[in-house]
């Protein structure tokens, strides 16, 4: 019943809440042999990190990754590795004042009933979306090595609130552009209308949410398993333990209720040698497992819970309706920030699947 | 690394193909106690049935549930319980000259690449609609175990193809018209232009997919877990493992891609001594709890790959692309059945939760 | 907390009592390709079945094993291979007269404690050594999927309550005399003496225990893992699985706390390009590593606890000291019947741990 | 396949190297609202510690267990539980000269082929006895939420090398003497001749094994499962974790081998209400499940492999049979220091069990 692990052949288990002393992540599994630094990690780290942009919470957490284990001469041994950030300019004293009102939108209200009150409420303890830099840790390892077999993963964001992309990006597009803006969208012209959105937004104390678009590319065919540990029904867990995920659909998703078997099916063809399919409704997923094709996801978050307007809550020791007025400082909209989690929940499911099918060896030259 | 096998406290592990002898289901966490008999498990089972409609598959399977242990005395005993169906007006001819030439839309392919050739290929073998039995069996166990807390879950068809139902159903209609009419609809008029739909696509020799909607009432707040076994994530994953799924949405789902914080948001208040919110966008889920409110779902479908039509597709031994017409008997649209698939994955999750934090006893009285 | 599960790349899942239906086996990870038909397990089978000589039960347990799924064209498939064998021959009425009475040494106590009485008591219910028929069945895999890698478990007894094997065996000797003795030891002249001893013990209505010793030949060097999921911690749960262990140890195992570190220490050798040992304390297992070298463990057996003397118990009912005489059928020793047992266990972890490392790799050629 | 990680409802995972930065445990389970402190972890710490004794190395392991994360305002919050320690006074410097040459008795060897020469071979990196630092800080934990259920756990030394303990002592004998004398034997008499035995072993610059008796007491009947998640299997399996572990037994273990069955049975009697057995042979377990009885095991040690004579070895680049004389400081005996991670082992395993069963509540009060 262990609640904070996932994965089997390669699987995180995570640690540390918003305000406590450190957010950090074990991974287990990892094949020795690989060479790893604090920096390889850093660099997946500082993509989510907000401050970089005039759209992401002030608050500026400046995570330095610190490796703590599994790795020896700047490779790694085959042991669990620890990876940890010490959290820092942590300004808790907004929440002794709500401790006892949830917040709308937020966790506060279930975590009370499940901890008895005992819970870490300070920044939303264990549930805030701050645990995401242990997905990301984990995640940077994971795309190292997805690249040892020449796979990739790659996400933008397709739509924040009323603003959508209105056309198809190449995956050359997404490598080059997506973190060259603060909304991580692929292309530049949306990018701008959907950051001016967030200001506009911002401004009046409100918050947005979005679809983050999510691509596997180079995956080989035959990953993953029918009935209970297949490829999507994995993805699809991590995914929605990113806090905030209210929906993930992959290839043609909810459209494909509406198509006709004749308009969904990827027909097979044969093109220098590969099978392939014409079309890629099915997000390069098939009964459970992989068929070569690119995998394609998309995750709807919902918009940041925490805005700046007043809003019905209850006390819960007096037992009475009351309003209350959230300070602190929040992102206004949390999805640029997320297309790094994403890339690193997929990376790890892939590479979990990929080792257990020795696809991945354990030992790395 | 087992991949038949899901849940924690109340675990499903499944067994059998499409072709074969049987398919089985062994229930294991059953607390012990709890009247059980053939007849609670066929009452499921009856409800996913071909053949009792115009719209669906002509095979008959005339699934006789058989319980081989785990039940004494009319009572479970808190030994695994294993329940099973056997195969029967079984035709697996027309799957003979099609072995090497995968079907569009199904995991022919990959499983070939997978299994190295040797998967069972008649009717899909493993990754069979069919293994959906064993999810409707343990199913019914849990739904059983959810009465004990008074809680239920509900769901029907919202969409078949382009036939949305155009409004809002009462719980009390689901309960009374689903299984009064062939797609599992609770509103009658949509059922019909639904059932009009597939006959008419049917003919066409093609198929549709479309949208179950589930909600679970009476679930108590707190049940789930922050970080990976989150209620959300569970259920999105055994969700997942439903063959044709491509999307699952929780509450307002994608849609809250598209809110402000302001509008998303569920505002607590007190009601006759009960927290309660004032919308349920969130679906009855906050950081991977349960908030007491309804749990509501939807779940994509896509259409029923199985069509009459000519495809493309690989002669995987001869490495060229051919034509194929499937033969066979196939539902037009599969979603009918799926409604109480969906209801048995969503009942064993809860039940499993629930059991983890003690609300269901191991012992009953 | 699925408790009837075991095994990771390599799982076994087991469901059944005594005295119910059937007892069965769920065995998921078997690679693709592996020639298997019934007879590969009633051979295995047929080794554990009673009746096959003067001093096992009377009751005849004609298991036949009947392969259910996950097998086709006579090789596995990939998918679950559940296998079962009905219960035949059953006698439960002596256990409704003790059904309030616990037997000493016996489940039954704590059985009822756990589950409130609802537990299957005839014959022992789950409790019932009988669940081995499963463990044999998928042993019976295993061991031809060792084969693969050229290696092999032998097991033997070695005590039978006095009866001590007074010399060492070559494994030529237990290749060859095991199964030609109704007490499964390699050197006959023993055997002789053990299987008196049981005859005089069982004309007394009491019984005896014994120790077997298993060998695994051929593994190769680097199976396992450090910390938690080591080759001995693995092979001694499996081991203590099998109803009426009490002891397991490795190499020179509980004799390494008498010997000093000069002793014990297993020197390495060059032996033609192959490291080897001089001695072998270890027991084939070093930091939860095998070393290359044979793995060697011995299992103590408690006494068959069913004996027709006069015992001491509690009426659970009246909550009152009581007095029992137990009827039916038993062994006057399980000993030799468990030998095959230990075999299978072994063998299915070694395999477990093979296809984690892809040392067995997903299908066979 | 995690192999960092054990336990389900309360579960351990894993990491740090013995020459690396630090040793850690996450916790995962502990039920909210529990008392804790780093003094309480560095309580037991202590026990463990070398340094404290003339008959322990000389490495001064100052172990100071800091906790970062789980623990909001003295209380446990229901999140995971991460504590860990630096490591501190590390001479790494003997290891590199025989890096290549594995010392026998040590896993070098095996973790040289597992991990193809990647591993951290400073004081045996992850397979150092150093990892039962977080066996131990998890450890104390549990023992803190054993006296919620009035359970205790008590272990002591009851052989070194020779000297075997010669007499049964109490409970009370354990609990006043067992950290009162170096060698962690309740009986003084027998504790002064076993730390003679130590010093006269060590000056030879040889080593020593022993054998811990460990007891829990006042564990409730019914604790456990049948078939595999039996109590007796899973403190079994983490006490084979614990390094140099070579065998275990409960209650009369191998000795039972040699019983009748009349003699090894316990009868059952009433005592002031409660069901008792006459005898313990049982060790407190039947059928996997906790009798009521104390639980008794005893844990067989392997003297330290690390001894200061010359030994045979093999050069793995040189491929070649080879001499080694290792330096470094080592324990001529780690029993004494195993006493308070075998008592760790113990109650984790019963406290995993305790919260599957709700006994002990995921809220304390």
């Amino acid at each position: 019943m262990s609640n904070n692990s996932i994965g089997k052949a390669f699987a995180l288990t995570c640690f540390g809440e918003s305000h406590g002393k450190c957010v950090g992540a074990i991974i287990d599994g990892c094949p020795a042999g690989l060479p790893l630094s604090e920096k390889d990690i850093q660099r997946e780290l500082d993509k989510r990190r907000p401050g970089v942009s005039r759209i992401t919470t002030k608050r500026r957490e400046e995570d330095i990754a610190e490796i703590l284990s599994g790795v020896y001469k700047g490779l790694t041994t085959g042991a669990p590795i620890c990876v940890m950030v010490l959290n820092r300019d942590v300004d808790s004293r907004p929440y002794e004042l709500i401790k006892d009102k949830p917040r709308p939108g937020h966790a506060d209200y279930p975590a009370h009933v499940r901890y008895g009150g005992f819970q870490d409420y300070r920044g939303g303890g264990q549930f805030s979306g701050r645990v995401t830099v242990a997905y990301t840790m984990a995640g940077a390892i994971a795309k190292k090595l997805l690249k040892k077999i020449n796979a990739e993963v790659l996400a933008h964001t397709i739509q924040i609130g009323p603003i959508r992309l209105p056309k198809e990006v190449t995956y050359e597009e997404i490598r080059k552009n997506v973190y060259q803006n603060s909304v991580r969208c692929a292309d530049l012209e949306t990018a701008n209308a959907m950051e001016a959105e967030v200001l506009k937004v911002a401004k009046e104390g409100d918050s947005l949410g979005g679809i983050v678009e999510c691509t596997a590319l180079g995956v080989p065919a035959g990953l993953g398993n029918p009935i209970f540990d297949s490829l999507d029904a994995d993805l699809a867990k991590i995914l929605f333990n990113i806090p905030a995920v209210k929906g993930v659909e992959f290839g043609a998703g909810f459209q494909a209720a509406s198509f006709k078997g004749s308009e969904n099916n990827d027909q097979f063809v044969m093109q220098e040698n590969r099978v392939v399919t014409l079309t890629n409704n099915a997000g390069g997923i098939l009964g459970g497992l992989s068929t070569g094709m690119p995998i394609v996801m998309r995750v709807a978050f919902k918009p940041t819970p925490s805005i700046a307007l007043k809003q019905k809550t209850v006390d819960l020791i007096q037992e009475r309706s009351v309003e209350i007025k959230l300070a602190g400082r929040h992102d206004p909209c949390i999805v640029p920030r997320a297309v790094p989690v994403v890339e690193s929940c997929v990376a790890m499911v892939i590479v979990d699947h990929a080792i257990r099918l020795g696809i991945i060896p354990m030992v790395l030259k």
